[in-house]
């Protein structure tokens, strides 16, 4: 059986020894580059780690997890063109190194890389396993248009913030769980149950990234704490602030949305402030226990040994409890 | 059997009946947008003719055709953002009626979209299917790159000319032709030999729109003549310019390419003279011959009764001998 740590490991050298063409280079080379700066190996390891609870040949998960892995870098590349970022990951992100044009199209090709890795899936399962992962991959691309349309939103509801980060995050972690499962042989039943668990950790997971943006330990993180803030991103925290807060918490909220010119630390310090007043940071780890809970619910109602899930209720503990 | 005309209709048909999500609006809207405003549906019907040439099912070949076409929408769409094309069909183009970002978005969503729509295949062809599509998908990234390169370039050799246009156009109408002959039942020989007559009529096809952006009748083409002469495009005309001119004819072509501030008239006229004096239209007319000869003899050498195959070679010669 594999340990998370395995999988990772596993996974990391296939990446590495995936073919990817040399020519065009400008084309190519962006592609090893956004491949080679690395990241946690998650959705694969969770491919692989899927597969492996129904004792399925992981060998035959290898190709479809590395496939989820390229298809989850081109979202990233094409986020980063669209969020203007330009730093990922300690690196210059792609369209800042290679340029626009560049950016959109080895993108594009990683894209379609990712649906050819896809399809050295077995034979039997290729066409559900096809399915799954274009739907989902659709749903990620839903995702981050209603992420950029909040940010032209004054207000976005509880219920939207649920669903767009369903869309953008937790579904491909969820369909990594499914996709594995399904190449281990695992029932229609057992795959579902696992994308259940794979979507509610999602939830948590986002959650979790929301709350350690701005209430993390920025040496531990390793980046300035408050970006959420400075960016007016319509997270978790600030849908919250904004729906409990008093009328002039929600003006001081609202103000600081509105203004163009202020100090970094001071809109963090002063926005971080009513978070706590409010208490927002223990309403956010309230609701991620509550996803955390439905998760461990499904991974239960799984229908294997115990002994045999122990890897993924681990990676659930480490997920929710993760410092960065 | 179906006619070219017939096939172009099915296609079109089943295009404006597709079912494409309604939201997020902003995301879906500019898919619907390109697919309507359409296109001569050349690829798709290309799949639906290779299909009834074996007398296959061309029910089954309909999605996989229509995702053809999803993809080849998806191309323009991104190649207009990389080349800052403002009008496609006579239309605004998405970058500029939507924004540049939404743009992104759609196009990617319609790729993936493509390959879920080639997931449609009949079980037992599904892989090769979809290797063929994927394999090609990148190819045409692959020109596109090349394409983007040429610019920054001041001389391109006609064999680099041909790889690119190759990969970004021929490929693309030989895959058709191929996928289709696969989803009608036919060998690997006859789906090879359908992707060779492809190949070259694609190449033809190219140099045939290279031909006409400068030699074209403007009335009937319906747009200025000489653009590719104004963007300093690297055609087969300009190529073989420069290779086959006088010592003062590539000094005032090269004159031409460096000069920022012209009038447009001017440009085009000298150009062309230039042009017209070494006889680039026979020379490039004459290429073409070569294409589409070789392209009848892959026709030639397919085992399928003549009478079957009088659509395609009907095809062939309306594209070579279009004026528009």
């Amino acid at each position: 059986m594999y340990t998370l740590l395995e999988a990772q490991n596993l996974v990391e050298k296939h990446i590495q020894n995936i073919s990817i063409p040399d020519t065009p280079t400008e084309l190519y080379e962006p592609v090893k580059y956004v491949l080679s700066i690395g990241g946690k190996r998650i959705r694969p390891a969770l491919v692989i780690l899927a597969c492996d609870l129904f004792a399925g040949s992981v060998d035959s998960a290898l190709v479809p997890a590395v496939a989820i892995e390229v298809f989850h870098n081109f979202t990233l590349l094409h986020d980063d063109i669209m969020d203007r970022s330009e730093v990922r990951r300690g690196q210059p992100t792609v369209h800042v190194k290679y340029g626009e044009n560049v950016a959109i199209l080895s993108g594009d090709v990683m894209s379609i890389l990712a649906s050819r890795l896809i399809n050295h899936s077995p034979g039997v399962v290729l066409n559900v396993v096809h399915e799954v992962f274009t739907k989902t991959a659709m749903q990620v691309c839903e995702g981050q248009q209603m992420d950029m349309n909040f940010e032209d939103l004054l207000t976005v509801s509880e219920e939207e913030y649920m669903t767009m980060i369903q869309l953008k995050t937790a579904v491909l972690i969820a369909a990594s769980l499914k996709i594995g499962a399904i190449l281990g042989g695992g029932s229609q039943t057992d795959a579902n149950d696992l994308y259940d668990f794979g979507l509610n950790l999602g939830m948590a997971f986002q959650l979790q990234d929301d709350l350690l943006d701005t209430f993390g330990d920025q040496q531990t993180i390793g980046k300035m704490l408050g970006t959420d803030i400075v960016d007016n991103k319509k997270t978790f925290l600030m849908i919250k602030a904004l729906e409990k807060g008093s009328p002039q918490q929600r003006k001081n909220l609202t103000d600081w949305l509105a203004k163009r010119d202020f100090k970094r630390e001071e809109k963090v310090a002063e926005v971080t402030g009513i978070f706590k007043q409010l208490k927002i940071k223990e309403i956010t780890n309230q609701r991620i226990k509550v996803f955390y809970k439905k998760s461990l619910e499904s991974l239960a109602k799984l229908n294997r040994p115990e002994e045999r899930k122990v890897e993924l209720s681990n990676f659930a503990s480490f997920l929710i409890n993760r410092n960065k």
